[in-house]
């Protein structure tokens, strides 16, 4: 977990051989997962890059320019690591528990997601574009892979895939709320624990 | 859909017999709902209730006291509505499928779970209790629903009530999520139907 208050020294919090677009990329990454757009001044992002006044004007048009930028960052990194889980070894079932249980730092709660709570992400059809583009493609693929299981007889004929994805991938996105209410990852585990075993295949 | 921009004729937003007091709770449970904690500025607050500068202090001990008020009389609103469709007629599965089908207005999310997101509520013990005590209240009144299914043998006797109300409140909370974040409240009916063909009763 970041600090959330001090960003004196935070220079330091990057290698010295990043260029300062990258740190203010990096910066704003870290400030929209912590405290949202709304919630993520200028100054701060300024501040934790280590950054002088201007440079943000240099590098990208404004805060949203810099956002867009930040957002798509965060979007390939969340697709890529859902495809390490979905496209891994193992039946249909196994890929989508996989995707479950992968590793999470569960209260930080998703990158991506969280951004949907913000009034000014919602509101803006450019910065909404890459949040729904990436949740669509890893509903997609899951819709893809419980089509699959079903193929094989290992889901029920009766589940519709796009369905089961979206009940997937909501159960994730709510499980952090829950363990984020709670304090305590531990939520999070029990929802998905739940959904595992209403997903399970039945032996028939 | 309240309109996020102007508020210069706010005052008219509440009947005239509402007290000061009371106009401060509403406007902040608007825009707490809206933009969240962290984008909810006092003046905001002020300026929506037409209430004075100095009005706030008057009543309460400052923005997160007010907020608290606030917080509360929504977390009671939510409760008494869960209540609503849980404690209807019909069997455990017609209940949980009442409560996960309740007229909602989706695209604004939900006004407790999106708290969860605010980095200032959940780093609060005194703002993030009601969050957390309502979720719990509907988890556990839901998992005491699963129950009730089990002994009636409509749910499988291997599924576990406290997973399964996670799950449940998880995919309505991640539902807001999927619906946010692709503008439509499509994604969220998606996810409960998803989730209401999991729990099916079997005919056996």
């Amino acid at each position: 977990m970041l600090p959330g208050g001090s960003t004196s020294v935070t220079t330091s919090m990057y290698s010295d051989g990043m260029s300062t677009s990258d740190r203010l990329i990096e910066s704003t990454r870290e400030l929209l997962w912590e405290r949202g757009y709304v919630g993520t001044s200028p100054k701060a992002i300024l501040e934790r890059a280590g950054a002088g006044q201007g440079s943000m004007y240099h590098h990208f048009k404004g805060k949203p320019d810099l956002a867009l930028a930040a957002i798509r960052r965060t979007a390939e990194e969340l697709r890529a690591s859902a495809e390490g889980a979905l496209g891994g070894p193992g039946t249909p079932y196994e890929r989508i528990e996989a995707y479950l249980r992968r590793e999470r730092d569960v209260l930080r709660g998703c990158p991506i997601g969280r951004l949907t709570m913000d009034p000014d992400v919602v509101a803006s059809d450019e910065l909404r574009a890459p949040v729904d583009e990436t949740i669509d493609w890893i509903r997609e693929r899951i819709a893809g892979i419980v089509e699959e299981g079903k193929e094989q007889g290992q889901f029920a004929a009766t589940l519709d895939g796009e369905e089961i994805a979206a009940t997937v991938l909501a159960t994730v996105q709510g499980g952090y709320v829950l363990a984020r209410a709670s304090g305590s990852p531990a939520a999070f585990d029990t929802g998905v624990r739940g959904l595992l075993s209403l997903l399970a295949p039945h032996s028939s």
